[in-house]
Parts: structure tokens; sequence; C-alpha cells
């Protein structure tokens, strides 16, 4: 018998995406820049536990309720009469569940960002993710709550996703209200379903649209009415045919005056954004990224709800929010080899160790720079040449050589040019 | 019939921490300096999914087993026939998993921190947490791993946990090589049990220790010899027994003489620590907090192994590591009031709207002190007392006053002293 021991060879899990360290250094920044733009604004952060009471999560319709995973423990004790739990599949049950919970301990408008992962137990032949970090912010608060947050909101994300440096980031801005408002005054019944089909214009052909929509009882003129105004670019030449598209015209154009500050492609108007979701009762948007076309869909997407959290509170709580789908942008861009992994360790200085004798040296030097802020790798030592290349394959922009013997200085070296100078420790700072 | 709707009053779930936005504020502050201790020695991140396949992560002894959290999809599909997959109850089994998988693309010495939530289906009566944070840190080579990072991976702790400010902090010292080869010249066989007894020491009473002792046949002699070796506080006393004893005085020596940077109380030799699992192959620590008398056990714990990941990889990959268990230490200085909620915004200031046509001179003004680095919340207008009421409720330190008319100047409000004074955006800063 060998005493060779079993390997199991790990393999990736499908929909469970897994990051090299010079992957995940992106990553980390992208979440850190898009945190910082939300903390600037004064959102606070809070974080759900990733479990829900199953009775919370679940129906919330039959396609979502597919999706969820349920948590078992793998030897069930006698102790296991709790309630059942499950892994939540967006951030938007758990903010209400938690706004209701804490109604007492929360201070409103209750302004709040959110960047976790979720998971949605998809089929894996769609090659969708199982495991994601949505960054999502919303501002709640009780009984009313001022049109000018769904600017801000916008505005944020518009920022959030601008500070990327991935291109052209456009939003698409529309108020429910005013589609709301002619479907009435058109006397179309089956909103909801109407809504759904013009949510898919660009997703199928134009008879596929015409089609759908005469299934579901359309007649000509109301398709043309809806068709005019979706094609509409500006607000002004719009006449409201009753007071809910006034009202949703009057939002949208004070939404959109409020982001004038953004460059000209930053936010437009697009009637046919209107969202799938009977959830969004005004302003409503969609996010493209206007310089990256492999990247298609929408990169965030929400906008303003009437009820946020009434099966869990007697309260009316209304909100506005947006939600970026972190890691498919993520995904799409490390794909399509748009971000750098060059650099494969957070070190700016990999400190040489040239003798054994000279770990103290070596040691202490790297202290002085830490405490003035710099990140710097102590080198595990070994021949010089071994040390560079180590450097060098880990993509650390600078190699720093304390002294060799006692009385000699310092050098550093900047790894991109090849530049080698004396330098003092004390005063040293990365240009 | 009544419309009115079912109301379900969500309550906490047991195991399942959630904090309340200021709280959450203090926590990422902590989960931010660990990280940049980690980052300031050029550590890099890596994040594994949540889950891992049952077959790598179960069988590692049924204690564990028990508590393993497995997936289900609510509904199954009859495509469910991939594996099964549980959440992972550490970080340790994912590294070793990871490290294998994607042993080609690592650089190593590979150091690598990870600060994610472990999941572990504890007992709910224990009060003890289902899902938390774990802070780790970790280097691995291939086939050995210089000494010296035994000293490194215990500085960097060392300074995580003390740039938390929570007073002194205690890193207890040993080397398992030193009690093993103690037993070994004392001819014990049963090391293993013999190491989990000496493990529990400090829990139990002298009696119960000597009663452990003798039922698994340690004899007054041995208990006596091994009691000496425990006690020693002078490495340079011990006069070693065998090679095994006499490697692990030195590797301590040089691991405790590369600590004397540190202050006297932050590092000490102590032989009584020995950890309970046979993982553990020489350096091995715990760290107690000494001005928190409320926070019992050790607040991070480790050490150095020999065989990382050879279930999983045909390698020999020695490392060492120590992991913070960071949401029980948050958790009992939240509860024990040791840390400061005043702050409930990220902003640091509020910027005043006097009246809804002055809208566009506040955020005008906000977005100027947004881009020289501020935290700016636009208040969402109404009347000023409650505006400066808002301020106070939610800890923002200034208040700021665009002007209330053309030609008047900006003020700002220090909250904690009720100063006020005339400023100007563009080279205001907070001191």
């Amino acid at each position: 018998m060998s005493d060779k021991k079993k390997i199991y060879k790990p393999k990736p899990i499908s929909g469970f995406p897994e990051w090299l360290p010079e992957e995940r250094l992106i990553e980390q920044q992208w979440l850190d820049k898009i945190r910082a733009v939300y903390e600037s604004y004064g959102y606070c952060n809070i974080e759900t536990p990733s479990v829900e009471e199953l009775d919370v999560i679940a129906a919330k319709g039959e396609d979502v309720d597919k999706e969820i995973y349920v948590l078992e423990r793998l030897q069930k004790g006698e102790d296991d009469k709790e309630a059942r739990l499950a892994l939540h599949f967006d951030q938007t049950v758990p903010l209400a569940r938690y706004t209701a919970q804490h109604f007492n301990d929360l201070t409103f408008p209750f302004k709040r960002y959110q960047m976790q992962k979720v998971w949605r137990g998809e089929r894996p032949q769609m090659g969708r993710m199982r495991e994601f970090y949505q960054c999502d912010i919303d501002v709640i608060n009780v009984d009313q709550l001022p049109i000018h947050f769904d600017a801000e909101v916008a505005s944020i994300c518009y920022e959030a996703i601008d500070s990327l440096d991935i291109g052209r980031v456009q939003m698409r801005i529309s108020n429910r209200k005013i589609l709301m408002g002619l479907m009435d005054a058109l006397n179309i019944d089956n909103k909801v379903e109407i809504t759904r089909i013009i949510d898919k214009i660009e997703k199928i052909t134009a008879e596929e649209y015409q089609k759908l929509m005469q299934e579901h009882g359309a007649t000509s003129e109301q398709i043309n009415a809806i068709q005019t105004l979706i094609d509409c670019k500006d607000l002004s030449t719009l006449v409201p045919s009753n007071d809910d598209m006034k009202q949703g015209i009057e939002e949208l154009q004070f939404v959109m005056k409020q982001l004038s500050h953004l460059p000209d492609h930053a936010a437009i108007v697009d009637l046919s954004i209107v969202r799938g979701l009977d959830y969004y009762t005004g302003t409503v948007y969609e996010t493209q990224l206007l310089d990256i076309p492999e990247f298609t869909g929408s990169v965030c997407s929400g906008g303003r709800y009437d009820d946020l959290a009434s099966s869990y509170i007697n309260k009316k709580l209304p909100g506005v929010g947006i939600s970026i789908g972190f890691s498919r942008l993520f995904d799409v861009l490390r794909q399509n080899d748009k971000i750098s992994t060059k650099q494969k360790s957070p070190a700016d200085i990999l400190m040489i160790m040239p003798s054994e004798d000279m770990r103290q040296q070596s040691s202490d030097t790297a202290r002085i720079l830490r405490a003035s802020g710099h990140k710097v790798e102590l080198s595990h030592g070994g021949k010089l040449k071994r040390q560079l290349a180590y450097a060098e394959k880990k993509g650390i922009p600078y190699v720093w050589f304390p002294p060799f013997e006692d009385g000699l200085a310092h050098e550093v070296k900047d790894m991109s040019t090849g530049e080698q100078k004396q330098v003092n420790p004390n005063d040293w700072a990365v240009k």
C-alpha cells in the first residue's frame, strides 16, 4: 500500500468568482472609490447579516424565490427548531427590514449606503454570477421625501462610477408618473403588463414589440401615442394629459435642473426608461458606459418608491435609491483587459535585505518609512538578483537599498526608469 | 373586511449581529486600521467566495462538521446535480484551497491578508456568534519559509490591534518544538492529548488539571517536568533535552530578538501557550488585552505550520499566520461602552439650506468643499432650528451657513464650542 496522501484537486465553482491578488487589488481600489464618494455626501454605512429569516425574504414573486439559497446545518441537532434562514438576494429587502426593526434608533432622513455580497442561485448554464457585490445608496424618510434627493442620489452614483475612470458615464432618467399618466389618459387598464413590454424595448425587435403590445390589447393609436412619448427628448414640448403626467414632467424637469452641474453627456432624459418593477413610483434611472461597448445593459439602476417597509412596520416610508451592479461591471472590464494588473502588491517599496547581518538595519529602515505613510515590503533575503526579480515580478515601483556597510548611504531605485540615487529615509517621499 | 396590510414585525436573528449606523462607523474605522497595517507591510488581499465545495470543507473533524452550513436552493430544479456547497467556517481552508488552485499564478513567498465573514452554526444558547469577521494574515512559501516571518506576522498583528487604541496589547509567544521535545525526552507517547490538556490550563482549576493529566497516564515526574518548563520565563536558563527542544528554543530566541523594537509589555515568552491544534509545528501566539478585563481569552492567535495544502496539491507549503477574531473583539468593547457612538454620520460638515431659492448656492458650496476632501452632508432644508438639531443629533462637528443673501459671507459653526465665524469655502480646512 502507498502512503501517498490522496489529493483533491480544487476547481472553480460556477458562478462564485474569485480573483488573483493583482485583480483583487483593483477591485479593492474601486470599492474604496465608490465608498469615498458615498461618504463624501455624508451617507452612513450599514451592514446587515448575510441571512434573513426565510419568511422575511421569500414570497416576493416566484422568479426570485427560485433563486433563494436556504441554509441547513450539515448535522442537524435537536435544537434546530428556529426559523429557517436564507441568504439575501439583494440589499433592498434587508434595508426595509433594518429600517423597520431599528426605526426608533435611526435619524431621518435616513441616508445609507450598503456594499455587500448578495446571492442568487441562478442556473449555472446562464453564465450568471451567483455571488456578487452590489453597491447601494438610498435615502428614506417618514411620510414624505423631498424631490431634491432624486437628484442627489443620481449625482452621487454618476460621480461614483465616474471616479473609476472607465470612460464616459451616462445616466438616463425618466419619471414613471409621465407614462402612467399618459396610459391613464389613453384608458389603458393593464398598465403593469404594458410597462413591462416597454421596459424590454431595447432588447427585442420592433416587430416583436408591436406584436407583444397588440397581444396585450394595445390599439395602434395607443401604441403610437406611447411611441411619441418615449421618443420625446425635450420635456418642454410635452403637453400633459392629466395631473399625474404634469407632476411627473415637473419632477423630472426639477431633477434635470439639479444635475446641470454635470458634463453634458452625464444625465439625459429618456422616457423609454421605466424599470420593470411596479415598486417604483416616480423618478427612474438606468446608466450606460458610453466608451465600453462590451458592457451591455445598465451599470446602475434604481428609482423612487413610496413604500419601503409596510410589510414590517405600520409607517409610510418613501425613498429613492440606486444600486451599482458592481461585480458584473468589474468582471466585464477585467475580461476585456481594461484593468491594469501590473502591480501585484500594495507595497510601493521593496526593502532589500543585503545579508542576514543587515536584517536589523533593513527592518529599522522599513519601519521609518512605514511611519511616514509608505507601504514597505521587507524582502525575504537571498541573492540580490533574485530580490530585484521579486520586485519586478510583483510590480513594486521602488526598491530600497539600505547601506551595505557602515558609512555608506541609502539608495533607491525607480523600477520604471532604472534610475538609482542616494536618499535619506527620514525625508524621502514618493513624488 | 379590513384592508390593513399584515405586518411581520422583524426581530434579531440569534448569532447574526447587526449594528446601528454609529456602531458600524466605528467597526469600519477599525477594519480600515487593521487593513492599513496589513498593507503597510506589503501583504496583498484576497477574497475567496463565501462557499466551498462541501468535499473541500468537511471532514476536518466532527466538531467542526457539526457547525457547517450547507446551501440548498429553496426550489430545486432538475439542474441541481452539482457539488454541494457550504459556507466557509474559517479562512484557513479557503487559503489552502486558493493557494493550491492558483499555485502557478502566485508569487512566493505568498504574503496575503483576508478579512471576511465566516459562518459557524453553533448552538444559539451558547450566545456565540454564527456570523463573524476574521482578519487573517499569513505568509506561505514553497518547501521552506525563513523563521524571520514568524517575527514579522507577530509584529504586524501587534501593530494592528495596537492601532485600535484599546489599551496595552500583549502577545504571548511560544514554540511547540520546545514542549514536544521535552515530552519526547520524558517518553510521553500521547503528546496530542497531553498538549490539549496543557492548552486548557488557564480555563480549569489546578486540581482538574492534575486529574486530567493523571487520567491520561502522566506520572508526577512528567507533570512536574512540564510544569517547570511552562513556568520558565527566561529561555537562557532552559537546558534542552534533545535537538527538537534546542531548535525550538533557538527559534523562539530569534523571534523575541526581532520583536525587541516593540514596547516592553508587547511580546513575552509564555511556554504554557501551545494551541490545541496539531496543525501547528513551531512558533505559536496568543494575545491578551491588558487593559480590557471584560475581554477574556485571546484576541488573536496563530502559529507556524509545515503543511498548508497537501490535501489539494502535491507540494510542501509551510506557512505562518495569525487570525484576529474581529467581531467578538468589537462586540465586547461595544457592549462595555468602550467605543464612542457620538458621530452618526461620516460627514464632517452639514451644509445648511437657508431656503429653497438658496438651494443652488448650498449645493455648489458643498461641491467645492467635497473637492477639497471634506465629507459634506447637504441638509434637506426646513426650519433652521430643525436643521441645527439634525446636525446635533447626528454628531456632525461643523455646520456651514452659505450667505443668506448676496454680499454676505459664508459662516461656519463649530458644534463642540459653539463658536461661529466667517470663512471662505475655497480655503477652508478643518484643523
